[in-house]
């Protein structure tokens, strides 16, 4: 859609202009795969001259791809702050009510960017989604107040995050199915039964597990 | 390591001077990031000439790490195949045994394909990767002699794939602890421990989880 050029080109400061530039293309690359977005495309959306885009991103596409998945990444970190207010399961499943709608409002440019493959894909694309990774480990270490996380925790955890990231695939294959919900609950009853394994084996986890139990008291299966 | 030229130039046939240089770009791409690994680290550790390299191979390094993962992905499928003579998950164990083995012998180029960004890293090089994923996972099916998954199982197994290459990084960056037999029996007890999770929500899930206990009785924890 061509907008009307006229509020497009008043005069904005170069840190707005960067901004809209930016949501422009975080919007494009949210919902097509970056292969199918071209720099006409955002300088289309942000209402503004192709040379204009590249006054701001010299780099091109790459560079607005990068710039992109960066604030998308700084937008899935909030998702994971929560007060502490409840319990420490509770708080999980608040998390990953807003991490799946983040999932769902940037469908086809998430599948892209975790299938890999991609051309826009680099040592940099891929150090800001593990980034991302570890700010998700370092939350849940956080919420479940262990400060000094032991190797098989951190595991537990990492592995379970690698299974989240899995089912988040899945489910946009899958036409956003189970409801997200649904999907919620799912997940959040695997973490505890991945965690119950490793209980068997570790100290540390055996005693989050015990102080799960008492915050969320659920019947023996 | 320079090999001596004699044996190396004797005439070989097509396919086996092919076979020689795969294996030779296999071992290297094997134990080093693919950026690591020169033409004429091949040429040189199969004891041939760039010139001969480029022959057989005209797309160069990125054509010659292709046929590399092709090769390395073909070994790992026949790891995932195991006679249905011992109860399901004894089966599981002796392919995750194979599989640790495989994830040992190609650590760095395991590790480098897996965490992605590389720049060899292409729509084909991660359509293998799925493959593979893919194949693992039918052959958990077969193993489980499910023929047709349902939506909830195929997410389940599929997360848990998930989850075991996340764990096989994390073991890798962890220098290869705990041991291998360990972690097998952590890898099958999540891999019993998610179904039951998905047992609660889906019937097919919750007759296999009886047929498993069935074939291994556990007393309960």
């Amino acid at each position: 859609m061509t907008q009307s050029a006229t509020p497009a080109y008043r005069r904005l400061s170069v840190e707005e202009r960067k901004t809209q530039l930016l949501d422009a293309a975080l919007s494009l690359f949210a919902h097509r795969a970056p292969e199918d977005v071209s720099l006409d495309d955002v300088a289309e959306a942000a209402g503004v001259s192709r040379p204009l885009v590249y006054r701001y991103f010299p780099g091109g596409k790459q560079q607005l791809y990068e710039a992109a998945l960066g604030s998308a990444a700084e937008q899935l970190n909030q998702c994971f702050d929560e007060p502490n207010e409840t319990s420490a399961l509770s708080r999980l499943s608040r998390v990953l009510d807003r991490y799946l709608e983040f999932v769902d409002q940037h469908d086809t440019g998430f599948s892209a960017l975790l299938q890999g493959g991609s051309v826009v894909e680099t040592k940099r694309t891929t150090a800001i989604v593990d980034g991302v990774r570890r700010s998700a480990a370092e939350h849940i270490y956080q919420h479940m107040e262990i400060s000094e996380p032991g190797a098989p925790l951190r595991m537990t955890v990492r592995m379970w995050i690698a299974a989240v990231e899995a089912a988040s695939l899945i489910w946009l294959d899958n036409d956003k199915q189970p409801p997200p919900a649904e999907l919620r609950d799912w997940l959040v009853e695997q973490f505890v039964a991945v965690l119950k394994v490793t209980a068997g084996r570790d100290p540390q986890t055996a005693a989050l597990v015990a102080t799960l139990a008492e915050e969320n008291p659920v019947p023996a299966a």
